[in-house]
């Protein structure tokens, strides 16, 4: 068993114990998932750029939690559909790949060209 | 090395062969996830819970897809801030664990515990 | 001087009374935006669709306000972009007719035409 | 009537000629009000903070559309759950004033104290 899946049925038995199963929907977890991407984001909001690569350490902490919970929404919106993730993830790099070759990408700003 | 750890180097070496290492920030990056999960969103705005497990083959790959963005995005903000997500995923699952105690959630709508 | 003239030259006499100008720019207050609206999803995160219209009295205030702050920063990117809210408005309002005739869509699911 | 009521008045006409009264509850609204924020996030992912000030002309038009969409979204939830949006905003703008008084705020950088 991969990583991944380990997370999966780890997830899977947090809610199960919980009794959370009849509130877990893949529509109600989009809308977690998203919920807390802007968690993670809120942290950002009046740092620069350069500021953001050197969080004070409560901040980091935070971060790293928020995106735990993205992680966890992540996994747990793929299990409630069954879409294999590492699978998933490993198709999306072939697509990224061939949609973004190197050598037609490099040297050039990536900013209006992945809107 | 675990699956996580080589997800990190193969989305690493992706956006490195690209040049677009310049481009990217943890602030950037954060803004990117909150937008990825956006699009994971999207595909549920219309549906009902109840649909949401079922939906047509075309959607489930594009969710698919966009989870993939999702997790793409948490690994990157990591990567750049240092953080080790298998690490921090089991310690929020520890803290997750306490706050939510089984017998205490059990049987009561989780709806305005979590808010 | 329409009403969203007024709400501009409110929300930037606030800001400029607490020297916060320098902090705003569109791409700071877009993050803002972003995290004010999930800030407004989380209050419906677990209810059912018919339960969002009846929310008990202090979330239906909670929403309020943070409809309040998402209304607040449209108003504010639009004025640091120099964009006339209420023009904009009305011409993307001509768009969505154009885009949406009524005899087409009516009786049609709204489900996946929108996306 | 006010503009903001007037403006209610636009987008409850355009969905009910559509048919749309039917997918329309405040939870679904509230979801596209999310996806909407972060379309208008999209278009500042890759720019400086500084750039963003200077959008080219069809990406600032793209912003103001996005902007009315956001627009529309907070105007309709504010409807279906029968708020009145400009009280809720003066109520707000009041309470903003009270929690970040100038003479406290001024001169100290706003990063961290908002979050």
């Amino acid at each position: 068993m991969n990583q991944l899946e380990e997370l999966r049925a780890v997830v899977r038995q947090f809610v199960t114990e919980r009794g959370w199963d009849q509130h877990h929907n893949p529509k109600n977890l989009a809308i977690a998932l998203s919920v807390e991407a802007a968690e993670v984001l809120e942290h950002f909001q009046w740092c620069s750029e350069a500021e953001s690569f050197t969080l004070p350490p409560e901040r980091r902490k935070a971060v790293a939690d928020e995106l735990s919970d993205v992680l966890m929404g992540v996994i747990r919106v793929a299990d409630l559909l069954d879409i294999d993730l590492a699978e998933a993830f490993a198709s999306k790099m072939v697509e990224n790949r061939r949609k973004y070759p190197p050598e037609k990408v490099q040297g050039r700003a990536v900013k209006y060209t992945e809107l």
